[in-house]
């Protein structure tokens, strides 16, 4: 039976589980895909930091760059998890060396996918990123392979498990976004340290950027386009939309509009009756659009080692089995650019919340405002807080596009009776 | 650019669709996979009949053992559908001939796919049947591939979208069982001709049985099992159900119960807001619970040519992509055989609708049977028809096994009083 080596650098909470599952699946690896693997080199910076499950010492590197010297390595995967500096470092010097790499890295992927993939491609090697997106689900591989020959027209989905907890959890919890989220860093659901890359979209707009490519064989967006968190949404926003019989979700959405591209992740007030509305908690979901297949939709666990181990395996499973493949499906110097879409243009309902002293002229100063950018009003609410002399003004509009509400918002800035920037919540 | 024949058998409604998706696919083909396909056989009964596509009828063969004597072929789609005679026979021959075969014919991989695996592995070929099971949704692929190491143990949805169809719209039209079967062979949701194998369960039940094959490692199951449809549904049952805040689905479901294999399909009470539930008309669903992955749950088209020409050319992409692999994710000399789960044990609480005369002891006759195998009442409903002098009972019981439930049920067959054979359906 051939003999594969493995190496492993990275040992946090998802390389240390994939080290374990890794031995532990080994029987089974070899009755799928007739290969015995051995893990032969673990990277990470501590040694003797408390893991989960036991770690192999003898195999143990400080240096991830050492493993190259020492070993021979059919399989190498990076679960360190930067956009750059020994991540990429790492990748690069595996492929160059004919390495198959596997990584669950969207930041590296996102921003170096292009170029990592020639490199694969030059040195006839796989390099996988299932686990990047969606965590369990093989939504990446369905593109590439269960979908293949399909026209996509667009992707959307959740795609921050995080951010779908607390969002899911202030609704049920009654609780503040400070307080849920402590919660989700207690739970591990959210980075104890730095949340904020979850929180402010960025996450979810790397595996969006990856779904595009994937699905319409272009390269990777370096264009910035809208990306906007859930850090603005207040407990107050969710308890509005309940009783508009809406719910409050994190989107990524990418599509083909006159073949041109047009990506965006932001908050979306969603219908309660739909599906996407019912997607909770730590739970990822994709919807596709595709011709023929139609609508189709994939739900899983967004996050976790389990899952992401489970994404990662199948990579694993697919390189020893012999699948070569061109990372993003097709070769490099096939992949198209694609210009992207006036973000101008992107026209929705929207939701306003002001915040405002409760002074006589100041609802007719706002919906001026709104006249003046012919944004009209579909629905207004407005809740008083007569203790501070102050009051909430929610407006739900008819659709306007964002360059019309961006210079109507811009209007409000100079407003001292507006207390804060006002929040805006798109309709899906 | 490599040239790959390609034959194609049956010219049915799937089978026209998919000569045309061929056709027009071709560039995208060559860019995916760097391998020009050229379709030079085709074959159908009548050569004149009307089509949606046109077809190159220079191609035509009248009997389709005649292509493989005057064409070289590399791969070759079965779309005639039947589970033995020629279907069975032309893939049979291509399998000998060292050509790959695409199905979409889950009738015959549910009865010859073991033997015909065997002949696809030792003839170094593949053969593939996505398009088997829930049309457009790629869930054979998701499990021999996208979750290749989990450890499956529970496989479950609405995997017929004729059924599907009939039960959503009998709720939203308050219309008869054949009011709406009639309906549905109109839009072409139902067979016009012999319906049946999709109403009873057999279609639901061949691709439990592929699905508990690929997810469980094993050989396709030979034994009967539970296997029921949905002809005695009726819209009554439909109304009550909605009434007591459930729907009714017909479900396939197999799972692994210590070591044993449990497979069945038929009709389910569920409740309203589950997921499954809201899973609408000809829509299929697959929910896997797998280890470490979690619950993973797919959703699409699971029928028309669109949907399922979308399966067959993923299998054909795959082909052409070089992956050679096991039609079951495993060599046929590791499958294993698993023994049945005793039906007999299977537990669920059961909605009962009695259709009696109207008389006193009525209920108090069929309560003591009940009571007689231990069987207890939940819920209790009767709803009169003076007219007729008739009532319908409606019981909802406590959980109890099959072997009672089923014993319980003869006691009724003596009772003068009991109308008809009373439906049950299971709760999920």
């Amino acid at each position: 039976m051939k003999k594969i080596n493995i190496a492993l650098v990275g040992l946090g909470q998802i390389g240390n589980y994939l080290f374990n599952e890794l031995n532990k699946k080994k029987k089974d690896i070899e009755l799928k895909t007739g290969k015995k693997i051995n893990v032969v080199a673990i990277s990470a910076k501590n040694k003797n930091k408390k893991r989960k499950f036991k770690i192999n010492k003898k195999i143990f590197y400080k240096n991830p760059l050492s493993i190259f010297k020492l070993k021979k390595i059919d399989i190498l995967f990076e679960c360190i998890g930067l956009s750059d500096g020994i991540s990429k470092k790492v990748v690069e010097i595996a492929l160059k060396k004919k390495i198959h790499v596997i990584t669950p890295n969207k930041a590296l992927i996102s921003k170096h996918g292009d170029y990592l993939s020639k490199l694969a491609e030059q040195n006839k090697v796989n390099l996988e990123f299932e686990a990047s997106v969606a965590g369990g689900i093989p939504i990446l591989r369905t593109i590439k392979e269960g979908l293949a020959t399909n026209k996509i027209s667009k992707v959307y989905g959740i795609l921050n498990g995080t951010c779908n907890y607390i969002l899911t959890e202030m609704e049920n919890s009654k609780q503040s976004f400070s307080n849920v989220l402590k919660k989700a860093q207690i739970l591990g659901y959210a980075e104890p340290g730095n949340p904020k890359l979850d929180l402010n979209g960025y996450d979810a707009f790397a595996k969006i950027r990856i779904l595009s490519s994937l699905s319409f064989n272009k390269n990777i967006s370096k264009q910035n386009c809208l990306m906007e968190g859930i850090e603005n949404i207040e407990f107050k926003d969710i308890e509005i939309a309940d009783q508009l019989n809406f719910r409050v979700k994190l989107l990524g959405i990418t599509e083909l509009i006159n073949n041109k591209l047009f990506e965006r992740v932001h908050p979306c007030l969603v219908k309660k009756d739909s599906y996407i509305a019912n997607v909770s908690g730590v739970m990822n979901a994709v919807i596709l659009h595709g011709d023929p297949v139609g609508e189709t939709v994939l739900q899983g666990e967004g996050a976790g080692p389990g899952a992401t181990s489970s994404a990662l395996m199948s990579d694993l499973l697919s390189i020893l089995r012999g699948n070569i493949k061109f990372p993003f499906g097709l070769s490099n110097r096939k992949r198209k650019f694609v210009s992207s879409y006036d973000l101008n243009k992107y026209t929705n309902s929207l939701y306003f919340r002001f915040e405002v002293n409760d002074k006589p002229g100041v609802l007719s100063q706002i919906t001026q405002s709104l006249a003046k950018r012919k944004i009209s009003v579909e629905r207004l609410i407005q809740i008083p807080d007569h203790k501070n002399k102050k009051a909430s003004i929610i407006i739900i509009t008819h659709k306007t596009n964002e360059l019309d509400a961006n210079k109507c918002l811009k209007l409000f800035k100079t407003n001292k009776n507006i207390l804060k920037v006002p929040t805006r919540i798109r309709l899906f």
